[in-house]
């Protein structure tokens, strides 16, 4: 992630940001297909479009449906084209092929080979170039309206845990469970949820991506709570895992391996730190405590309008933590048969450390 | 559409299915990467894998935090292969690619170009053809499971719609209205809903896809909701839109027009008619009452392990019915600034017409 990306941009600047990258990449127009990106650039909360910037204009192409919203969310300068038929031949009217053939950028990250194919028949003088996750990279980094709307999210679904702490009991189900915590979630104003909530019990929470099922809660149970709450579209996502009743020594003794990963994941997630040396900070942790093949993913990812996106936190990932960076720290320790620790946090990346969004106690508590 | 995809085909069926097709195309293999159709050859439930079927094997590649589950869900005939780091990497490995190279169909509808670039790359000796929706046709037609999960998630939907129109006051907010709905839809039992139910009141009942807002119910509103529950994976959908309290002269005759409208597409929904016919059914009706202008979308589509599947029912659809089909009909008419209605059946197309899944009465109801 060069340097640059670490500027956060303010809705206005964001279009100008874009510019400047296309500038620099000898583009003369971008496609900008990634929903959420489009959101980001123009405001427009449809869920089908396309957005051709171009130097001196840019312009949302969508269709009927979406026709009096988009009017009413587009930011300025973003003209807004509706189509009776298809996006395609829409853009091919308002892109000025010229007689040269413009070299426009598309994001082959999230265009289809079909469309690709599409672009080429509606548009043939145009040279069509992978730009990649041009758009992607600068919503990494978050403005502090950005991150106000994640940090209500936040309190959101903090707020709704608390609540649905409240009625846990044993012989309810993980689907009943879920269904309680969803309802808290919408009550306190979450809009459409991140991701469905991961609502998993006793030898089930060893699962990574458990969804709720009809087992029963019961003493002794690890109960681990996977869940997030949307803000003006942007999201939160977080994790605890409780015991029902007294925790045995070796819950305990798993907890406290995972909380220590997490602190130490933290204390690594300053801005300049590579995502590698924060997923390196929490997998120490684990590996030490004779752990190392129980935690089988990445220590987090990026969240802002998407619940998953840039940066990746895993040891493969080649990022950098930029200063406003919102991720999440999420180390595990899956024991398959018996049960399984995950805590989630999410944190802002910055020059001095992270700040913590997250807010809930991380101790074991017993339910 | 051929008429073999007018052929069902149980779980243990399907994947021969898909083998028939890929001798037609001759092909080698398909690399299935979307992942409501794994999930129909397989079981598999998970959110990210590549499947591989080959004349005499099928490989479903997957990555670590899949692995519990992907071996208890794969029916028979299907292996496993987990990956710690990358799916393309493991495809390799599997894809014995021989010394001529094999031709292997990818789906161009679903693949990203940044992929299908890595599919290159990982697997040089492959000459990979865009194999189209081949999957996704086989899919439209549904076996008698489906149609009763369908069901199911239908009877599901309409009890919690029974339940959420008790409550439902003057001065509620539409978000409110939509935390109330899915909380009923998911006591009900309904797994992730297919979409996020839309509540829309007043003059938002105008706009196509309204996000519930803070907007007060109140007398003489139209109160539309659209949504769904979803039942083994399979969704349903449906519309209803009321007026609280004494319904207007002008909102009778047009949730006339609309209930016309659906009785008109249904009688047409036999196997063997166009789509473009039944959505010309619906559309007439609207066009004669003045209306033509204020239907901008299709009249239906497909519905099962997604919420919106093959095929298409609009008016540049190329399709034609088969039986076992399961489609939505869902007419409007919207009026700017006045309000809209919408209603939305769910329909399985047969040899002798369609069948009527959705029970819920269709006539306006004032509440």
């Amino acid at each position: 992630m060069s340097s640059e990306s670490s500027v956060w941009a303010p809705r206005d600047l964001r279009l100008r940001l874009v510019r400047d990258r296309l500038h620099e990449a000898s583009l003369e127009a971008l496609l900008v297909s990634h929903m959420p990106s489009i959101r980001w650039l123009t405001g427009f909360t449809g869920s089908s479009g396309f957005l051709l910037v171009e130097p001196g204009s840019a312009t949302l192409i969508t269709d009927f449906r979406y026709e009096a919203q988009a009017s009413e969310e587009v930011c300025d300068g973003v003209s807004v084209a509706i189509t009776a038929t298809d996006l395609f031949a829409e853009l091919a009217r308002c892109l000025d092929e010229g007689a040269s053939g413009p070299r426009v950028g598309f994001e082959d990250h999230v265009l289809t080979v079909k469309d690709r194919r599409a672009l080429g028949e509606s548009c043939g003088a145009v040279t069509w170039e992978a730009a990649g996750p041009l758009v992607d990279e600068l919503r990494s980094t978050k403005d502090p309206g950005e991150i106000e709307a994640i940090s209500r999210a936040v309190r959101m679904a903090e707020s709704a845990l608390s609540e649905v702490l409240g009625i846990v009991t044993e012989g309810m189900t993980e689907t009943e469970l879920a269904a309680e915590l969803v309802y808290r979630l919408r009550r306190a104003g979450s809009e459409t949820l991140p991701f469905d909530p991961i609502v998993a019990s006793g030898p089930r929470s060893a699962l990574p991506h458990a969804h709720p099922g009809e087992r029963k809660l019961r003493e002794g149970d690890f109960l681990l709570l996977d869940f997030g709450a949307r803000v003006d579209g942007y999201c939160s996502d977080m994790t605890r895992t409780f015991v029902l009743g007294s925790a045995a020594r070796w819950q305990r003794e798993v907890h406290g391996v995972v909380a220590e990963a997490v602190e130490r994941a933290i204390a690594a997630a300053c801005a300049g730190a590579t995502a590698q040396a924060v997923d390196r900070a929490a997998r120490d942790v684990i590996v030490a405590a004779g752990y190392g093949d129980r935690f089988g993913h990445g220590t987090g990812h990026g969240v802002g309008l998407e619940v998953h996106e840039r940066p990746s936190v895993n040891a493969r990932s080649r990022e950098t933590l930029a200063s406003g960076n919102v991720v999440t720290i999420e180390p595990a320790v899956y024991l398959p048969g018996r049960g399984g620790v995950r805590l989630e946090e999410v944190v802002v990346a910055g020059e001095d450390g992270a700040a913590v969004l997250t807010g809930f106690p991380r101790d074991l508590r017993e339910l």
